[in-house]
């Protein structure tokens, strides 16, 4: 391996996706990490079980709707929902950085403690570190979490079929937005919370309704655009998406034009993407409408044979284009 | 809170302890958390299963016997272990500073492969996330294991009982005077290693001979000293040792001298502590000695009746010491 790590192996773009291909995965490949999924997935004496980490590096670390601790544990539990699965417990480990204000630290464990208490999960286990001033920055999060599949549920991002509905719950592009509008140098404000929230009561009256959804995952880094090509490369299928259909707030779309991007490919924290049989959409549609956190949700296109693996997408214009994957860095640190 | 996190928070000893206990555990509260041993244990519907966390900020990466990759999987393998646990799966975070060659990051991931197969275990899930210039320091690795408890094994650090004895499994001390050996103002080289090893295959072994070991638990950061500490308080005992039994090889002691620093406070990461009934301290001696990470395994001493809950040392010339937890830093950025 030459060169250097840059940025954007962190964005959740195509650097990123290479790099995890290329080095993580071939040195540690193993069957449950090859699944390529938001969590492992693995049989365990009493049932089917589900693991998955994340780092949390988010800058800032209080946000408008949010802050790293509520977003380190939302993050984690929704990649463990995201098998369908009820989460259980997680792990929390702590990198601070000294000279790091002990009154923003108990902000933030304060704030993890609410969300975890909310989401029905313990945090179990935890580690503390402190690296010099300059070796860090103010402080890092790194959660772990495990929960149970229900029977009969096996969500995941190579069952995608020709002909299957396309569905997200809610707006898209909030926390991505939310993040930016607090970088001083993008001289702008904007109203926009985060939406970072977890999905595990979402997805438990989700897989009651339809237990046979073919795939759960949340868009967060690289967002939506880029969360379906990894779906559709997954599955080996196209998919075609409505850009009308697509819930997208008129403040994100006026803060995306100030800024030359595009809500497709900013970060969620609390969305979801659903993809199921044609004859579930309408059902599951109506119960993601009746949560809270699924109130806009709405069936944005389908999945289609394509040897390409092409997501295109009908603009409002009528045009078609293509929705390729983030190539590059969006914004650094968004989660 | 007031003030702000210094290095002493992040030392494993009095400091850490004590943040650790007032912020973290009060606001994350819950039975599991609260058991304070090196892991959480909790039923799951086909057994007993255990979960732990640890993040790696080890400087430098690579030092002799090893590097932060390899630390990253034996430190939690030996975290679950020391439950009396059957690894069975890993997840890996890694925070990477922007800028870190990639030359490098394939040698540590390399490493942490090589460690994870020589113990059995799957790294079955992953994250990247990428930090500008400045921010972070090289890579960050946090590494979250879980692990299956055989029946009838439930060492915990609450079980130690007046009249028990205290084993060691080697010499103490190793992995902090290799990693200060690197240390370039420090102005020496040993030719110690790091004892980092992975101590899965021991444990199975003396819980196969003992089930009921009372204590395991491995004296990381903050040493012996701090460690049997913390199990003479979590258990309301004493402990008496003989400091003639406790193995060390005479360059750490040499080295430890020309430092000012003690042994019995350096970091280990690739031994353990049991504690047992009297009359199973023979048998699993025996046990830990005929294999190849328990050869210079000794009996050092026994737990006592104590309110104080001191742990005293006969010194090798006849007197009696308090042998007290760490206090400040003796050595930042061991693991
Ligand atoms: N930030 C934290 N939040 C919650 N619990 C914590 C935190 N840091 C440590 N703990 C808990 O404190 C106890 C001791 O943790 P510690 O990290 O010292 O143990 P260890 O991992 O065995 O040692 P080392 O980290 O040196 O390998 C454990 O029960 C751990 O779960
Ligand atoms: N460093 C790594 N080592 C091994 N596997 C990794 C690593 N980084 C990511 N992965 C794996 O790549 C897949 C995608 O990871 P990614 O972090 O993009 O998913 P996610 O957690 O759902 O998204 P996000 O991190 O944006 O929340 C997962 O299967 C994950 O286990
Ligand atoms: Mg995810
Ligand atoms: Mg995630
Ligand atoms: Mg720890
Ligand atoms: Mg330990
Ligand atoms: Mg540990
Ligand atoms: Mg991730």
């Amino acid at each position: 391996a030459r060169g250097a790590v840059d940025m954007t192996h962190g964005s959740g773009g195509k650097a990123m996706a290479q790099l995890v291909r290329e080095l993580f995965a071939a040195a540690f490949a193993n069957p449950w990490l090859d699944q390529g999924n938001d969590q492992a997935a693995f049989d365990v004496p009493g049932g089917r079980m589900v693991m998955t980490t994340d780092g949390f590096v988010v800058s800032p670390l209080f946000f408008p709707g949010g802050d790293i601790g509520s977003l380190a544990v939302h993050g984690t539990v929704n990649d463990v929902a995201m098998a369908g699965a009820v989460p259980l417990h997680l792990t929390a480990g702590f990198i601070i950085e000294e000279g790091f204000p002990l009154a923003d630290l108990k902000r933030v464990v304060d704030s993890m403690a609410a969300a975890a208490r909310e989401a029905g999960v313990a945090i179990v286990s935890g580690d503390t570190k402190v690296v010099e001033r300059g070796k860090g920055d103010g402080i890092f999060i790194t959660t772990t979490g495990i929960g149970m599949v229900p029977p009969g549920v096996a969500p995941s991002g190579d069952r995608a079929r020709p002909g299957d509905a396309i569905l997200v719950s809610g707006t898209m592009g909030d926390h991505g937005v939310a993040i930016m509008s607090t970088r001083d140098n993008l001289g702008f404000e904007t109203a926009i919370l985060s939406d970072s929230a977890a999905l595990n009561g979402l997805v438990a009256a989700m897989v009651a309704a339809v237990p046979d959804v073919h795939v759960l995952r949340d868009p967060t880094r690289g967002g939506l655009a880029t969360t379906l090509n990894e779906i559709a490369h997954q599955s080996g299928v196209g998919m075609r998406l409505r850009e009308s259909d697509i819930p997208v707030r008129a403040q994100v779309t006026a803060a995306c034009e100030l800024l030359g991007l595009d809500p497709l490919y900013a970060a969620n924290e609390g969305k979801l993407i659903a993809i199921c049989a044609e004859e579930e959409c309408d059902r599951l549609l109506s119960v993601m409408r009746d949560h809270p956190l699924g109130r806009d949700a709405a069936c944005i296109g389908r999945v289609v044979e394509d040897p390409h693996r092409f997501v295109q997408m009908e603009t409002r214009f009528g045009g078609r284009r293509i929705v390729d994957w983030l190539t590059g860095e969006q914004l650094p640190r968004i989660c």
